[in-house]
């Protein structure tokens, strides 16, 4: 059990934490920190901690663990605010989507008394906020941690320990294999979701075609509904990654155009190769989430 | 009300146009024809159609409306098998997804006694087959019709009044309109699935990333789990119109790549733009179907 954890921003993932921690019983105290007005006050209704503080270095002072839920792009002015505050021994974790950008801030602000554990929680709401937190949204979800030669192993094991607690499963994984496997299934898919969108909401029809629209484009473009900011701070924090993955997207899609324009009668055994690759990752998924 | 309504293909499409009419008492009788074993038995207890025929000749004669609902694939040998035996003054109107080619094949082949009338509801469901039939499908949601100039006007009406008795909402276009509005969101959609899900699936790293692919890989996938074979059939009668809208995605891709490279901080207004678009298209929608 940890003494003190503060949590900086309570957004959706943040506040899910301080709930999931709380009803876990896996701190004495949840403090949080955000700079969104009243988010705080809503935060503490709503059971995600047991006190909020207005000066971020009153919140992660004496804190055991510090987890920073704000978004990526806030991380490295964040990082160096908390740096000279910290109580020695404090281990800090992040929760961001993009992990080897954040550990290089980490290694070059954080005092050496301190340790940095990366972490990325695979969970997630369509909606978003505080009042959207949810203490189950961690329960047999894949938790990453990603840890480095120069990680404190007391440091990772104590992370590990919480991530277990509120019901999440532990995955090591190197930073730029995580950053890699995430452009892959996550930031490719929101900016394949992104410029369908604006693909046909530019073409002249779009106002009839609209009308026409229905379940597939709605499932396609869910992903294009999320926060511009977010998917902002994701590609400038795993530009490498990405645009690797987004030029073998192009390739794939050149090559389909190229069958369509021909008529090429045996793209039904490609679109087959897709279902069922499909089909085995929703078997293996419910597999994870049974 | 109709006499005689013929029902070729009794799948999930089929199968929820009998009930709707039979539902809605809009025809004396509802017959159908479908070429897999066991499948008109299974439509009959499901209460799509009154009675069934082995022979398609007899499924036909003497049919006020007959509805193709087959695969678009199977559709030009159908107008050519029912062609000789249709009884003259017979409507016949048609579900598949693309238009212009369905239509030239009619045009082609059936007698000029008869009558045409291309049609496609913007209704589904992920599951397939008669078992999944469901007259409510149709309930406010948009079914397109496609007349040219040559079809009969009292076919026309034929055809729209039954569209509108079983509750949905009929929007003439012409063919090569629809085929250009639903390849924009229907049928770019389905391939931007399918190329995204092959490209992660051939990357080295999919065993481990697979394993961090969560609900927004859920959602942009969900149209890879699609019919290959009905896919293919609406890339072959499609060809020119998705050519063209893969085009414009690909260009699309090409141009957030550049920006992602150069880590472009105004992303996220183009994310915004997509973001706008979908929530707006997301309220009409729901105007729609309310």
């Amino acid at each position: 059990m940890f003494n003190r954890v503060t949590i900086i921003g309570l957004g959706l993932i943040g506040g899910s934490l301080g709930l999931a921690v709380r009803t876990t019983k896996s701190a004495q105290q949840v403090v949080g920190y955000d700079l969104g007005k009243g988010v705080s006050d809503r935060a503490r209704r709503a059971g995600a901690i047991d006190q909020s503080f207005q000066a971020l270095a009153d919140a992660v002072r004496g804190a055991e663990l510090v987890i920073l839920a704000t978004p990526v792009g806030a991380m490295r002015a964040l990082l160096q605010a908390i740096a000279p505050v910290l109580t020695p021994g404090t281990v800090v974790t992040d929760v961001a989507s993009t992990k080897a950008q954040v550990i290089n801030w980490a290694e070059e602000f954080l005092p050496a008394n301190t340790s940095f554990v990366g972490g990325h929680p695979m969970a997630g709401k369509e909606v978003s906020g505080v009042e959207a937190a949810d203490a189950s949204i961690f329960k047999n979800r894949i938790y990453c941690l990603t840890p480095t030669p120069r990680t404190n192993p007391a440091a990772i094991n104590k992370v590990s320990t919480l991530v277990e607690a509120i019901g999440a499963r532990v995955r090591f994984l190197e930073p730029a294999e995580h950053d890699g496997q995430v452009a892959s299934v996550s930031h490719l898919p929101f900016l394949a979701s992104i410029a369908l969108v604006n693909t046909v909401a530019e073409g002249s029809s779009w106002g009839d075609a609209s009308l026409l629209a229905a379940n597939g484009f709605r499932d396609i473009s869910r992903l294009a509904a999320g926060s511009p900011e977010m998917y902002r701070d994701i590609c400038l924090t795993n530009s490498e990654a990405i645009t690797r993955w987004l030029d073998a997207y192009i390739t794939t899609l050149q090559s389909l155009r190229e069958r369509v324009a021909i008529h090429d009668k045996d793209l039904s055994e490609t679109f087959a190769r897709a279902q069922q690759e499909r089909q085995q990752w929703q078997v293996s998924q419910e597999r994870i989430e049974s």
